[in-house]
Order: structure tokens, then sequence, then C-alpha cells
């Protein structure tokens, strides 16, 4: 919007009245087409970059799970966000960002309407020039809501069955994810409290974060976990697909929250984009950094798995903020986020719950950090942030735990005892992801 | 700079009632200038993407083959790649792109000419301010004519040799798809009669498919692949790279859809290319549900080789029209498209046609159902595009027959039995992809 | 084209002298703000594309060592990127691009200060229109020292202890690198001088070789690989994920090079972008298909790691001048890229400098052909060439072996025999990369 101000006051000083108007018109509009691709533009890159961390999460998972159950996470991770492409469409984004004749309340409401996109070759006067069109902005928020669901899918993996996870999904992606994320994102009454998540921290990482743990906490740790007293660590089978995982959600996170500012059409918006991407790089790293030096002074020896993690709970701390932090901001909020997942990861094996890929001390205690660490940079208060946090985990941890136990004492969610330790590739899909290697 | 700089002559001449044309002209020009970089953007943008697809080819390969040809088949990955992108710059761009002072008949000609860019700085008189500049378009053909090569890859992998293979990717990058790819995209008799295929489900997908039938039937299948009168599947080596492949080749689509649309400059046209990403996320998403579902009715497991390629088939099946169709269009068609895959793959073994990654079913039949579904939303004809996907079958099957034919009669196409049973890594290369991991 | 077409009855309305001035005003303002945001884009996408070659050299370095490092391997990448990120904001990009109010004196100065972005939402009056955003900038600077961190890495693994190695990237990233950087592109002597380095052949890749190869010297090879006066091969343990690498490297070079034009606003830089992203994907191919064939003249064979590191090769040699060649010119000068690899890898064995990865044939050995060959078509001088060739090995190499000494000498920079022969993974770490696949 820059430009149009601007051009404003140098129209202003020609001669003829009409002539003003015109000129201001004229130019106004070219600047105002310019800016509405820009903005496309964004939604489109962020997009496809965030669309990407699907694969990331499926690799991260892939590489820490046994490798008896990683056809199992292969086909959840890409029916998860099949899944929630459809059910985006079929009612979440409407759900979601309710358009013009209907309004939902800020809570819950009948709201059911498939997305419509613009006409194919939209005519400037029937799009939304101040801001991007419909499909560029359908695309960015479907892929986020993919991701709320691929963080189910780390922590109750290599117990769950295939078809009452999916079911989750279902209603996670059509239903919960976007009435709660209306209450921020669709003009809501969080929004209007003043509560703050720029990127969603709290809407999008914590109520992943809040499924996934009544997740774990219905389904039970695996098989051999959690024996004799003692906490059993069951290693991941491929850590290089993890790290692999790990960098490509990196990657995406700059889509991620570089797209979360939702406009790149002037100098002050996209220089804005670029401060995102610098904080977001610098969170990573420093949570990465920090995860690296807290397992070498807790433990004698660095944890690959805790610096990877490190890395994803820094991201995840800087979601709900990545903009008005200085790099030196985005350091420390970042490092702390790492932190938390070094404590947190035995913490939650100290309650037994079975986190198998650390999705709960990244995604939730990270994302909760995040929230709050917005009160030193952001405009938000420390109550309004807890009022937020409060409110999605309520939301969104009632109703998964509901929603697990009906799937549970309905359908059953869990493999059988001899499936569980035969693997689910085998008893669930009747394959091997490695048949070829013999196991150790 | 430049954009300034031809401003202030233009500027200079304003004082009189012409001053209005002048203004005409120079706005015109700046937003020329703007639409000529988005649209050379858009082809970066896109060309990168698409070339990522060389890696999804080669992981989706490399996990579907056994442990003993993975080597191999990276190995023909990189290097069809790189031989697709010296043929093109060699002969293909110019073959399939006549420039002045030459005319394409729409059949074949003697046309031969290297590829030459823009100079460096080109001035905006010299540039193609109407289109994008010559880089970005050769660029971003160029990752399509490698996907037509890495599509034969797959299907002929584990008993063909290295050599023959990439003599008959020179010829099929070279000169086959350039050929055939004027009819449609060079504004040869194809285009002029009608047939609609956007972003190549017919000239790219099939193409690829139908060089691939080829291959496979001159070849024969892998040894005890069909013996006894039943089918013995062999299971690829490493499901999760497989699955990583696929999400790659998904990223990669956007590019290949979104940049098809071949201009990025105007609000109607970054509003379609946004129409595309989501109608080609909607159709990879329904592919693969449906083949979910599919296999979990036929076979009572869900089948994750099926699920990504249902997901790769509903790429294919709206490649060829991925604007005009609702989101609900591109559902269905993609779901038709997943659902093919399921019934092609058995079909094909019942012709003991040997198709190592189902390459066939996904970009040839996939490629045919997508072709014609244009016509429920865009505009062709069923007879015309029935037309050109026969136009495309015959000269590409029949020229890849013939190729596939001679080199098997002079240099021979296909390894020793031994050579095969002990695996193409160590017969061909004298390596080993995992050189550590025991075979089980 | 809807642009122009509105433009016209407005154009046609003006009529009076004062505002063609006006005009002028406004339409350049306009412009330059458009320009400031196609440059800062090409900074955010080349940059998340060069960041993504973390991952590359990840992959590369992870598959080139035998599995019993890999979790190291993985570590390392992870912290030298992230530290990387860190001491670039600390000390190393102001350092290297000295703002107002200091300036370096070419050779080495006392500056220290942290990366300041723009100011959230800054105005356009603030930022600097004629370039791109500060954050932009940072972002796309910090990756390329990363990616001379990461050539290291590759060089000295499978017996380099983790802490030390993260000593030397400290200073390498924070120190070292930025201050031959400024030589060339912060303004320095060097550029005065009239050296020529595109992207940084020499600035970026042999400085990365030269730290490599005093590593490798002064750590001396692993155990068993120069025994009995012979050379024993010891091959990779996961050549997909090696060529994974590859691929994703040669993705991220679409940013190293083509975002090096450090404009995009034009007519003229989008062209060339354009042009440097042909010539990019030109010099890969060569190099990849000079390395097959050459390997297959000499050793009979094929040779895959060959074929990837020839593909990095040619990606090298092109860095220095991406943008003058024809698309003949990237052609040979990337095959001769390939071709150095092939014969400098046995002639490194032969001085028994271990080289894990080939980083040191295809970083620093393509690197300084790739300097040399700018005189072919950039403006250079074969001396100037040589000058900047010689400047930055004599720094880079003298500084690294002092370092690496010191770093030898006090905490020791290489792991116990025994620890080596077990592997690094379960040494440092205590734990594996693939725990459940026995070896062979």
């Amino acid at each position: 919007m820059n430009l149009m101000k601007t051009l404003i006051p140098a129209a202003a000083i020609v001669a003829l009245p009409q002539m003003g108007l015109a000129q201001e018109a004229v130019t106004g509009e070219a600047a105002q087409h310019t800016q509405y691709i820009f903005t496309t533009l964004l939604f489109l890159m962020g997009g496809f970059l965030v669309f990407f961390m699907a694969a990331g999460f499926a690799m991260l998972e892939g590489g820490l799970v046994r490798s008896k159950n990683v056809a199992m996470q292969m086909i959840k991770n890409m029916a998860l966000f099949s899944i929630a492409a459809i059910m985006y469409w079929l009612i979440g984004f409407n759900l979601m960002y309710p358009g013009d004749g209907w309004s939902i309340t800020g809570w819950l409401g009948p709201f059911f309407s498939t997305t419509k996109l613009d006409a194919v070759g939209v005519a400037p006067a029937d799009a939304a020039l101040d801001y991007a069109s419909i499909g560029s902005d359908f695309f960015f928020q479907l892929v986020f809501v993919a991701a709320t669901a691929s963080i189910v899918s780390g922590a109750v993996a290599e117990r769950i069955k295939l078809w009452p996870f999916l079911a989750f999904v279902v209603v996670l992606t059509g239903i919960m994810y976007p009435i709660s994320g209306s209450w921020q994102w669709g003009g809501g009454w969080l929004s209007e409290a003043g509560f703050s998540d720029f990127a969603g921290s709290t809407v999008v990482h914590s109520v992943g974060g809040w499924a996934a743990l009544a997740g774990a906490i219905i389904l039970g740790p695996r098989i051999g976990k959690y024996k004799d007293g003692r906490v059993h660590p069951i290693p991941g089978s491929n850590l290089a697909l993890a790290t692999l995982g790990t960098f490509i959600l990196w990657l995406g996170w700059f889509g991620f929250n570089g797209g979360s500012q939702l406009a790149m059409g002037t100098v002050g918006d996209v220089s804005d984009v670029s401060r995102i991407f610098a904080n977001t790089n610098m969170a990573a790293a420093s949570g990465s950094v920090a995860a690296l030096i807290m397992t070498q002074l807790l433990y004698k020896k660095p944890d690959l798995t805790m610096v990877l993690n490190g890395a994803l709970a820094g991201l995840v701390s800087i979601t709900a903020e990545p903009l008005a932090p200085t790099l030196f901001g985005a350091l420390w909020i970042g490092a702390v986020g790492g932190i938390i997942v070094v404590f947190a990861v035995p913490m939650l094996d100290k309650f037994k719950i079975d986190d198998v890929v650390g999705a709960i001390p990244v995604h939730l205690f990270a994302g909760i950090w995040g929230t709050i660490a917005v009160i030193f940079y952001g405009e938000a208060s420390l109550g309004t942030q807890l009022l937020g946090i409060i409110a999605y985990g309520v939301f969104t941890f009632a109703g998964a735990l509901v929603l697990w136990t009906v799937l549970k004492s309905t359908v059953g969610i869990r493999v059988s005892e001899e499936d569980e330790i035969n693997g689910l590739d085998m008893a669930e899909l009747g394959m091997e992801a490695y048949p070829e290697f013999s196991k150790g």
C-alpha cells in the first residue's frame, strides 16, 4: 500500500483537478496490479515451500521410526496430506475464512461450502486487488493445515492403525483446525482480543502438538519403551533420512513464516519478508547449536536427534513473531526453544508419554514458548497470549481426546501386540520398506 | 535502472497535448518491462522446480528397483538429464520452436541450429517484451524434455545396458520429442487442428510412456518376473526413497503446470497460475486417495507404491488441462487417474510387459485419460483429442520400436543373464549402491 | 496486457505541462520500488536455493562415507550451517561488507559489528532503493559462507573430532572467509585490480578447497586408505543419497549463480539471470557427461561417484563467469571441469592426501580452472586472475594450516585409532545412523 500513499502528494501538485484524479487512478492502478502479482507470487512461492514440508515430515518420521514401520509412515504422510487437501477444499477453507453473506460467530457454525477459485483469466475488477488471487491464498492456507496433521503423525507412530488415524485427520483438517484457526486468522474473537501469532506457533504448531499429545496418551506407549521402571530408547532406523527431513522442513519454513507476511507488493512488505527470512534462519541455527551444546554438557555426547529437534524447536519458537525481533532476538528465542526440547524429551518419558519423533516438545512446548516470547518484541500482553494458548489448548486437547476416545471405543486405534512386534508394514500393508536389508 | 533512464527523455518532451501520447508510451513501456520480468521469473522458478523432478525420478526409480541395480539407476538419471540438456541445445530447441528464416512444415525438417541466448544485458528493444527472455524459455523447455527421458528410464530398469539406453536418450531428446512437440507447442498442425494439451499429458508424458512401452516390449521382462504362468512381484529396495521421489515430483509439478501458463505479468495470468497450482495439488491428492481406497477394497491392504503412483497419475491426468477445471473437476479427474493405475498395473502384467516402476500406467494411460478429460472443461472436441493422442502414439511408439530394434540388433540392449542376476551395479559399474548392508 | 489497455483512456485526457514532471517523479518512483522488490525477491529465492545446498552437501557426504560415520557427518553439517549463520551475523557480514563510518583497508581490520536489518515496514526513503533489502542481502551472503564450510566437512570426514572441526568453522566463517571475501566482493583491492569472479569459483569454492586441503594434509589419511604402497578405495555407504545430494546441489546452484547477478529489476538484468541459469545447467550437464565418458575410456566402466563429482566440477567451473559465455562456452568450460576431476582424484591419492568425498578436486581444482576460464569470455587478464587465485590460495591455505596446527597441538583434531575403526558415530555420539541394518 505504500506506493499508493506516496503517489497522492505527487499527483496533488498537478494543475488540473480532473487530471490529477485521472492520473492518480492510472498509476495507482498499474501499481495495484503489480502489488497483486507480487503478493500472489509470495503465496505461490511460500506455498510450494510449505508443501515440501510434507516431504520433510515424511523423511523425518521415516528416519526416526524402526525400519519395520517405515512404509506405514510413508503411506500415512502421503495420505494425510491428500486428505487435508480435500477436506480443506470441502469444508475447511470457508469455515476458517468465511466469505460474504455468512459470518462465523467466532466459535463454531453450520457453515459448509467448498472453495471456489477466481474465474479463469479473472478481470482486475473482479480480483481482490488489495490482496492476492483466491487460488494462491487457498493453496497457501491448505499447506498449513497439512502441517498440523503431519505433526500428529510422528507422535503416534509405530502402533496406530492406518484408517483410524486417517479418520482423525479428516476431522482435524476439515473441522477442528479451521474452527480454531478462524478465531485468530479468520478475524475471530482472539484476534479481536489482541492475541498475536504471526505464522502459527499456536494456531498451527501447538494445535498439532495438542492433538498429538492426546493421541499419545490415549494410545499408550509402544511395547518395550517403558519396562521395569526404566526408559528404553528405541533408536530410529535412518538418521540420514531424518536429517534430510529436518533440512527440508527448515527450507519450507522460509515459506511458512515469510509467506505469512501476506503481502510483498511494497518496499516495506518485501523488506519485512526479508527480515522474516533472516530471523527464521537465525532461530533455527541457534536452536540447533543450543541443543548441541546442551546435550554435550548434560550427556557428554552430542545427540544428533536432539540437534535436529533443536533446529525445529527454534523454528517453531520464532513462528509466532518472526518479524519484530532483531537477529539477536531471533537468536535467543530460538536457543530457548532448542533448550526446551532437550529437557522436555526426558520429561515426557517420566510421564510415560511415548512421542516417537519428539513432536510434542518441538511443536507444543516450543510453540507455547514462541507464543509467549511475542511479548518481548511484538505488540501483545502476556495475559492475551496466555488466553490464546489456553483457548487453543483446551479446545484442541479436549476435542482430540474425545475424538481419539470415540475412535478407540468403536473401531479401535491400536494394532494388536503381535502386529506391533512384527511391524506395521507387514501387518497392515503386507510390504516392507527395505525388504533386502537384513535386520541386525 | 533501465526503466528510469528511458523515462527521463520521454518526460522531457512533454509540454503539450502530444504529451498524452508520450505519457501513454512511457507508462506502457514500464508496464511491459514489468510483465516481461514476471514472465521470465515464472520460467526460471518453474524451470528450477521441474529441474528438481530429475531428482524425483531418480529417487522414485532408485527406491523401486532392487539394491543391486540402484547405482545404475542413479548414473542413468544423472546422464539422461545431462544428455537431454546438451541435445536440446544442439538440436531440439530450434527444431521444436523454429525461429525466423525457417519454418518447420509440421512434420519434420532438416532444421539444425544450436540455441542462441539473448545478449548479455540485452536492451529492451532487442528483447521479446511480450513474452520472456530466451534463456528462461530455453531452460524451461529443456527440463520438460528431460522428464520425458526419465519416464523411459524407470520402465526399462534392471536389465538394460547403460550405453544403448543413453543412445536412445540422445535420439529421443534431440529429435523425436522436439519433432512431435513442434506439432503442438511449435505452432504445428495439431495446434492448428485444435488439439489441446496445456502442459503435456500427451506431448510430454504419453510420449515418454510410449517410448517406455516400446522399450519394455523389445527388452522383455526381468528374469523371474513371469514364471510358471504366474506373476512374481519384485519389491523395490527402498520405499522411503520412492516416497521422497514422489513428493519431489509433486513439488516439481507446480512448476510444470504453473509455468505452462507462459505468462505471469497480469492480474489474469497470475491468478491463472494460482488456479493451476490449486488444481494440480488437488488432482495429486485425489489420485493418491483413490489409489489408497481402491487397493484397500481390492486387496484388503493399502499398497504404498500404488498410492505413490496414484498421486503421480493424478498429476499426469490434470496436466492436459490444469487451468479450466474447478477444484471439484481436478478432484475427479485426478481420482480417475489414480484408479486407472490400480487396474493398469496388473493388466500390463497379464501381457507380460514388465514395467519396473509403473511408468506406463502413470504416464501413458493417465496421460491419455487426462488428454481426453480436456473435453469436459477445456475447449476441445473428443475427435481432435483422439487425433492428437493417436498421432503422438503412432509416431513415438513406431519410432521407438524401430530405434530399440536397431539398437538391439546392433550393439544389443540387454545385459547377460548372469549380469542381470548379479545386478547391473557390479556388472556394468563395478560398484554397489549400498556396499555395507548385507542382503536378506 | 491488461495494464496497457487500461492506461490508454486515462492517458488520453492529460494535457497540462506541469503534469509531465510530476508524472516523471511518480512513475520513476514506482518503477524504482518495483525494481527493489524484484532484486530483493531474487536474493530471497536465490537464498533459499543456496540454503538447500546445505542439505545437498549433507546427503552427498553422508552417502560417500561409511555407515559408521554417517550420523557424525549429519551432525557436522547441521552444526556448521548453524555456526556459520551465527558467526556471519556476529562478525562476518560487516567485516566483509563494511558500511558507513568505517572502511576496511583491503586486507584486514578491527571491524566488529553485528548485522542490523532494515526497520520493520521500512519506508522507501530509508531503504536502499537501488539495490535490495538488507535482510535479503544478508541471508543471501550468509548461505554462501556456509557452503564454504560444507566443502571442508567432506574432505576431512571419517577421522576428525567434532568440536575441533566446529572450532575451525567458527574462524573460517566468522573471520577468514569474510576478510578474503571483502578483497573482491567488499570492493577491496582485488576487485580494484580487475580480478573477476562472478559468483565465487575462487572466493567461495577454492577457499573451501584450500581449507579442506590444509585439513586433509594435517589430519593425514584414514586408516587403511594407503597401505603397502597401494591405494585402497573405501566405497561410500549409500550412493542413492550421494546422488540426491548432487541433484540438490545442482538445484541450489541456480540460486548461487543466478542470485549473484545482484539485480533483477530490469529487462537486461532478468535476462542475464536467465542466461546464467541456462549456462549453469549446461556446465553441470557437460561436466557430468565428460566424467562419464572419461571413466568409460580410462577404466572401461563408468564411475557413478565420478559422474556426480563431474557435474559438481562443471558447476564450480562456470561459477566464476556464468553470464558471459555462450551455451557452447558453458559446455566446454564445464566439460574441462569434469575431466579435471577424473584426473585429480587419483593424483591426490598419489600424494596420499585423503579427500573422502572429492571436495578438493571439485572445489579447488575446478575452482581454479573456472577462474582462469574467465579470460576466454569475461573481462579479465590471465595475470589478474592468477593474482587472485594465488592471493586467496596463500591467505586461506596458510591461515588454515596455522589454524589446523594450533588445534592439533592443543585439543587434538583426530580421533583415536580405536574410535576411527569403530566409527565416529558410536565413539563420539554414542549412536548409529542405521542401527538395524547389519553390516556386510
